[in-house]
């Protein structure tokens, strides 16, 4: 095969991928937004088929063909070609390693399990869900025995949602963060709490979805091309740059929840929709990684969402829209009483400070899931014993426990230290970016042009042009979490006077 | 081949044939109710090739084969192989005929045909829409010379959607069936008119929605296997018997218009709902024929939807819902009002009795289009004038006249008469099922049961195992024009004391 053929099969490929892809993304959305409830096993059999399909056009011989073509050409490829081989040659030796009907049933055992998972959480059963975990953690540990067999398994997982990360880092992570956090946490157990009540009292959906309308706005997402809707779990998904999708879950009677899960998925959506467009419908087209990207929702959510800025920025239209609820509060205290740091139960809704707290404990749980340290039975236990050590709180039921979150039910083992992670490289990117130049004064005036330059040019663009570690060193030097910590320390140092 | 390889194998082409439609079917459900305006391009590429995945999973050599060995074995099959040989036989005749890439071109057009007419209609500009309308014309002439280059190809179009109809059957049913409908018409027009201005007063959309949900409960809709959403156009879609979604469209000022539509997708989800469990994944899983399909709509909607009965039934829950609205208006008002008849613009908000008008129109039109006596540019002059003719109405611009309907800029051509025969289909059944019970003392009581046990059992459950001609036949005997004249003239007679 020459380069030519190579590289115009290559594109081939590339497009087929993305029509699969897209094809199980629209599926997918469907399943968790209007769906009727009992309807997986239709889904199953379409989605198996496609996975299958998908595995197909990738893991055949032409591919490897043509990967064998660009290697032996690698000195006239172009960087995106470059790219191209370094991803898919590795995405290639993985997945070939696994037997394609063992992949297919594992699509086919994640969309049930999903499914069950919703039914286990909605009736607080988690005996339920107790089969589908196993055999998820069972076909995790088997998939990654047949691509590193002398790697530690969770090493393995790790690296697939973010490349290079293993237990070593995570545990150097936690060790430093851990410390000062629990301290920050109970210092602020001994002063006063503001008044957050006034966030309790009633907000009609209605009137929340037209707040979200306005935030899409600051945030400066094109309604052509990314629109909102609602789901149980909030999530952002796109089919490419230019079709994002962000789903939010309204709460009557908590008001900053939908708030902050539209500015948190807005990040992850203006990520996606500067992704550059020569990459568009290729490998190289999305976020780099799991960490990339929650550095980047974590950002906009909590580095801009939460800042005194942005709320006085955005409180006059929040008050017009909420004048009865929000009668008498002033915009600084409804800063504080969005930023208020108190131990909870439910990960999605922690506070900024207690949130890697939330993200530890599951870090040490599906790393002894993995090896075998400890069984999905004493999972709840686990969970509820780690909740009273780091947040010294009772976890009431498995809803509001070990059944809150979709990633195991998803299969998604290895995922979570990347929330912690992202939130780590978002304040060094504020550090980095706040020496060129002053964000408080764009945020304060709702401009975000500046700000969403800089992320755009030194991580946007890229898509996955750069493997995450280069990526980042490229943009803020080396991963530190120091920057973290004093982000943190200062923040709610000042916040609360402690 | 053996004969048990060969059943087999084409349970598993069925599958993925199942999987591809699945897919194709959410992006489509996507992208007319919740996707972002400007997303053509993605979806685009991800139709193309899933269309092309499509077809190839089912025009190749082994579907050759295992047709030919079902063929051979023919005696020894079960009725339902040998529906699947007769259905397959006949599709893969069809669809080989068709060069792939134009196959696959054509769903691309067609999928950016409906986005231009979205656009072209609400910017009310035609000329956008022109060279789609050409280029779809053009498109459908060529498939069918491909295909039956001695036929007529309008004769061909017709057969796609409903089997044996040709533009015989079609000028003799229109022939019957326009000179009564009109001088009813015009007997009405020198009658007093039932008040039906309370229809047009404001009925915010989240209460229609509240009746949307009863009409779904009254209908015996299971929200488990079917949800109601909301788009442009109304229109029920199933991904399977289990998994059916009716999408319907609110107007604040036109009470009646969702009210029927929910009735109307209704009645296509009960069809669907109710094929045989075994048909299940299968190629005769489905409704027959477009004809058929919309006899069960318009049979909910108008035969049973309209009638005194069930506005009685339904109108104490109406009126809780809108007190104010409804001030003073009685069950039998409402009933005159939703059954007022008189020429208008819109066929989907048509009544019962213009309605074949509206039919006949488009049918005049399309045949024209395809043996090319008029042009894409006639187009809107013919269509105003055939307005003025039979309706006596003149069309004020291109969004209420010409590019109301999304058909031929998805490539239905050849579809409309379907929804005219569906209504005289209906009508026969009405008859045949009278004879049996009464079917009036059911309505009243809201218990549809019997009905639907009827249609179920003498249509519904079948799905493709029949011709349509020939399940009509078996459930009705034979089809006669004379039995819906019978029917428009004693309502409309009685209802206007005519």
């Amino acid at each position: 095969m020459d380069l030519n053929t190579a590289l115009n099969k290559l594109s081939q490929t590339e497009k087929k991928m993305y029509a699969y892809d897209h094809a199980m993304n629209a599926i997918y959305l469907d399943s968790v937004t209007v769906a009727p409830r009992d309807t997986v096993e239709g889904r199953g059999i379409a989605m198996g088929i496609l996975s299958e399909e998908h595995y197909k056009a990738f893991v055949n011989d032409e591919t490897e063909e043509i990967l064998n073509t660009l290697k032996e050409n690698e000195a006239a490829l172009s960087a995106t070609d470059k790219a191209k081989l370094r991803i898919l040659s590795r995405s290639l030796e993985k997945t070939k390693k696994i037997p394609m009907d063992e992949y297919v049933q594992y699509q086919i055992l994640t969309n049930e399990s999903e499914s069950v998972w919703h039914t286990a959480k909605e009736i607080n059963d988690y005996s339920l869900f107790v089969p589908y975990i196993d055999k998820i953690v069972e076909a995790n540990i088997r998939f990654v025995k047949y691509r590193q067999p002398d790697c530690h398994p969770y090493d393995t997982l790790l690296s697939d949602y973010e490349r290079g990360i293993t237990r070593d880092t995570l545990d150097n992570f936690f060790n430093t963060i851990k410390k000062p956090v629990m301290e920050l946490v109970d210092k602020i157990k001994s002063v006063h709490q503001p008044d957050s009540s006034f966030l309790n009292k009633h907000y009609p959906v209605e009137s929340q979805r037209i707040l979200s309308d306005y935030i899409m706005q600051v945030l400066g997402l094109d309604r052509a091309h990314c629109t909102i809707g609602e789901t149980e779990h909030p999530f952002e998904l796109s089919f490419n740059k230019y079709d994002v999708r962000i789903n939010t879950h309204y709460n009557e009677n908590d008001f900053s929840s939908s708030l902050f899960s539209v500015i948190h998925e807005g990040g992850h959506a203006i990520y996606e929709s500067n992704i550059g467009d020569s990459l568009q419908y290729t490998c190289l087209a999305g976020g780099v990684s799991m960490g990339i990207h929650e550095s980047q929702s974590r950002f906009f959510e909590n580095i801009i969402g939460r800042s005194y800025e942005f709320i006085s920025y955005v409180y006059p239209y929040i008050l017009k829209l909420f004048p009865d609820q929000l009668n008498g509060v002033l915009a600084y205290d409804f800063y504080l009483a969005v930023n208020k740091a108190q131990p909870s139960l439910i990960r999605t809704e922690a506070d900024e400070l207690t949130y890697p707290l939330h993200v530890l404990i599951r870090y040490e749980l599906e790393r002894q899931l993995i090896d075998g340290s400890i069984t999905s039975k004493e999972l709840p236990f686990e969970w509820n014993r780690l909740y009273k050590e780091y947040l010294g709180i009772d976890v009431p039921d498995y809803r509001q426990g070990v059944l809150q979150d979709v990633h195991w039910a998803g299969g998604m083992i290895g995922y979570f230290p990347s929330y912690a992670l992202g939130s780590a490289y978002g304040a060094q990117m504020l550090y980095v970016m706040q020496k060129e130049f002053d964000l408080s004064k764009d945020i304060a005036k709702g401009d975000l042009e500046r700000i969403k330059g800089w992320l755009c040019k030194n991580i946007h663009c890229h898509g996955l042009m750069l493997d995450p570690y280069d990526l980042f060193k490229n943009a803020c030097g080396e991963f530190d979490p120091k920057y973290y910590i004093n982000y943190l320390t200062e923040k709610y140092t000042s916040l609360y006077n402690i």
